[in-house]
């Protein structure tokens, strides 16, 4: 194969899920079988990573300002899930057992990684709360050691008003998996289970 | 998921191997967890695409006028094997069972589809065989109808001179598997591909 094929290659390789036998065949078909799908895949690349950005309340993906489930009225019911990353908001918004706003953290604590509570999404989460717009707050953070320290910090550090009651997503949680990797009846079960965390 | 989001996950979904699933990991890890990747992609894409060409002799992916086997003077066996696509010749190099040079199609004769021997690079072997550069030629087409048929074509149409001897790769069992576990039109090939053992 030439250098620029091997780059490529390479290049597809770091994709999830994505290996090097993969990433091969997937580069033969963009230069070979189908070229005429690469210029249209480079577009939506550029598209997307110009157009996308986070939302300014929640850190969801958005094209304007707020995403589509903070410009939506009808879910602006005073219940926030908070999450660790997008991809477990999809998780969520697939299982279709919940219908009120969230909150993306974009990462967990951990202090041996050196991720602190100011490289996560905190300061907007305690905004919406003096906003007065959170009557519950549901912590749909993994079960692990960076998920617990996380939910305490939560707990301990945001000045919610009594008024907010905050519990945690937890039975039917496998151990040591996250949101992500859990199928739909499991995250609803997890949903109707939340407990008092308080 | 925004509109330019899921824009890129359904141009993802179309590569060989990625499912709605996989397309939606990818477009999240590029777009949020590893952003920083992207742009390297887009680039390697373009180069790529810019860069990768045809071989002028074989057919064969190459950034020149000629693929990288086609400029090693040691390859210029006057063995040629001829294969359907680009991913063919790279299950036999990666092989090691064939140090010749190769010819490559782009496709296989099927009326059906509406490809027909212009459609082929069939002139380019043409070529090759006027020029006197081909001892033997090895077609490695598949055993279906459409390989039959362009099996059938190129030794009925291709001006060889009688020096020329054609072969055809063998069908047979894989490596590894027993009688037990081919289908039917395996053994069939097998059987009818029986050698002298004594």
């Amino acid at each position: 194969m030439t250098p620029a094929f091997e780059k490529l290659q390479q290049h597809l390789k770091q994709l999830p899920g994505v290996g090097y036998r993969s990433a091969e065949r997937i580069a033969l078909n963009l230069l070979v079988e189908k070229p005429g799908r690469l210029p249209a895949l480079v577009a939506a690349l550029q598209e997307a990573a110009q157009a996308v950005r986070r939302c300014s309340r929640c850190g969801n993906l958005a094209e304007g300002e707020l995403c589509a489930i903070c410009a939506d009225e009808r879910r602006a019911t005073g219940t926030v899930c908070v999450v660790e990353h997008v991809p477990d908001l999809v998780a969520l918004e697939r299982s279709g057992a919940f219908r009120g706003g969230y909150h993306v953290l974009h990462g967990k604590l951990s202090p041996i990684q050196g991720v602190g509570p100011e490289d996560l999404n905190i300061g907007a989460l305690q905004a919406r709360i003096a906003a007065g717009e959170v009557r519950e707050l549901i912590l749909a953070l993994s079960n692990d050691v960076e998920g617990e320290a996380t939910c305490h910090f939560l707990t301990e550090h945001l000045a919610a008003p009594a008024a907010v009651k905050v519990t945690r997503i937890g039975f039917g949680l496998p151990s040591g998996g996250g949101v992500l990797y859990a199928d739909s009846v499991t995250l609803k079960s997890a949903l109707e289970g939340r407990r008092d965390y308080s």
